[in-house]
């Protein structure tokens, strides 16, 4: 992407970040009316959808050639990834929103022809914003965030994991092998928002984050974050993510990341046949 | 209590905290040596140990009467409650200090006679300082918190939990016990800082906290603000906390409290046989 266009991309999108933010700061008080989407563990909420509203309405009035691919429907139906996409989860971490009003993140990755170029996540109520321009290094507000050049071996790390994949019925994973990286590792964390887990794996505050079901736009900007300061993205079996389906993650520290899929991440189904 | 007495206790304690918390913020960059304890996962710093023995002096020049229960060693040799005793820790969450240079609290709970007094968990590099007069409210900052009065049902809580409750190995509960109790609910969180999830609990931002295995210096204060907002907290078959051993441990909304311990938690041995 040209440096002129690119730095004025990533000016626009914080700008709006950041009203964004402040609106939602401002009403998170006010009373919602929460919707259950496909179950209970998937809350939205109108300033979820006010908020992807905000974004469409922007990025269609000032980039009418730019594509928008969203979690709450006001986005593009996509079948690749060409041009100029913008990937967008209005609020990231919608549980801790209702239960916690806090712990949420706005997450924006800009590609171009499916590279990550800009990428976004703002923890709302902290007033943090984590931020990437591919080449140019991440930002936790005005600070740059270090490369993770950390070589501290598996048995060190921290890792961000959802108990969910330490159950057998879960469809994804045989438990059994999660459990024996849980039983090697230090400690886990779970905070309940993927795209701040991925900040936190950039920032070096943890040093992995695995998961068998994410979407794209809870991955987007952080797979660029990630990358940016020398972590690996991939998914679980080591293949590209494609940014257009669900699929499984880990983004953690280089120096981890082979032992932890081939030692410890045993599939139970195919990633091809999801 | 003597109310006097108490509110001047109260007050030495917050500014003692409010100072320890001021040096830690001023030093946390500075390099520190790390001592293992018993095993890698039990991280001490420097830190840890000076600002026990700050409080330690504090006491003891101040109220030569009062004992002193603490994790690091500059404690008084307790067999029972009785007096006033100060159950320190000096910084609850050793792992996330060296990890992640925040999510850590110094926790204080001064105990008289065997009851629950007055408490502060001081999350320090956010200076949110949560505290607690036995009948007199719990305090986030100047904020009073609201009660628990929620009547959510289990399926739609939150329990801070560790991974380690999950896995055959663990010698204190059957893990699929607990794999059925994170089938039931809304969804797990674990910070690493016991002192900060209970003060999760009482600020009502997570329904419950439920662990196997943790030290009096962990929750004293937490437990006083747990039960302060019409929350219980025993062990995690019913007992009484004994404020003396290491113990089970389940900080819970009241409405959920029997239905968690009666149809999940299935302990492997005694608590008496520990």
């Amino acid at each position: 992407m040209d440096i002129k266009r690119k730095e004025e991309l990533f000016e626009q999108a914080k700008q709006w970040i950041l009203e964004a933010g402040s609106h939602i700061r401002d009403h998170i008080d006010a009373p919602r009316s929460i919707q259950t989407k496909s179950n209970p563990n998937d809350l939205v909420t109108e300033m979820d959808q006010k908020t992807e509203q905000f974004f469409a309405d922007k990025i269609r009035s000032s980039y009418p050639d730019h594509l928008l691919l969203g979690e709450e429907g006001f986005g593009d139906s996509l079948e690749d990834l060409k041009g100029t996409v913008w990937i967008v989860d209005p609020i990231d971490g919608t549980m801790n929103f209702v239960h916690q009003k806090r712990n949420f993140a706005i997450s924006i990755g800009i590609y171009e022809d499916g590279v990550g170029e800009i990428g976004f996540i703002y923890n709302v109520m902290e007033d943090v914003l984590y931020s990437v321009k591919r080449g140019q290094g991440v930002f936790k507000n005005e600070k740059q965030l270090p490369n993770l050049n950390d070589s501290r071996p598996l048995k060190e790390s921290i890792l961000t994991l959802n108990t969910t994949w330490l159950i057998p019925e879960n469809p994804h994973v045989e438990h059994e092998s999660i459990q024996e990286l849980v039983k090697t590792i230090r400690s886990t964390r779970s905070y309940g928002s993927a795209a701040l887990e991925f900040a936190f794996v950039a920032e070096g505050i943890v040093d992995g984050y695995l998961t068998m079901s994410l979407m794209p736009w809870d991955y987007a900007a952080g797979a660029i974050m990630v990358e940016e300061v020398g972590g690996t993205v991939t998914r679980a079996d080591k293949g590209e993510l494609d940014l257009l389906n669900s699929t499984t993650v880990l983004a953690c520290r280089s120096n981890i990341y082979d032992e932890i899929i081939d030692d410890y991440v045993q599939l139970k189904t195919k990633e091809s046949d999801r």
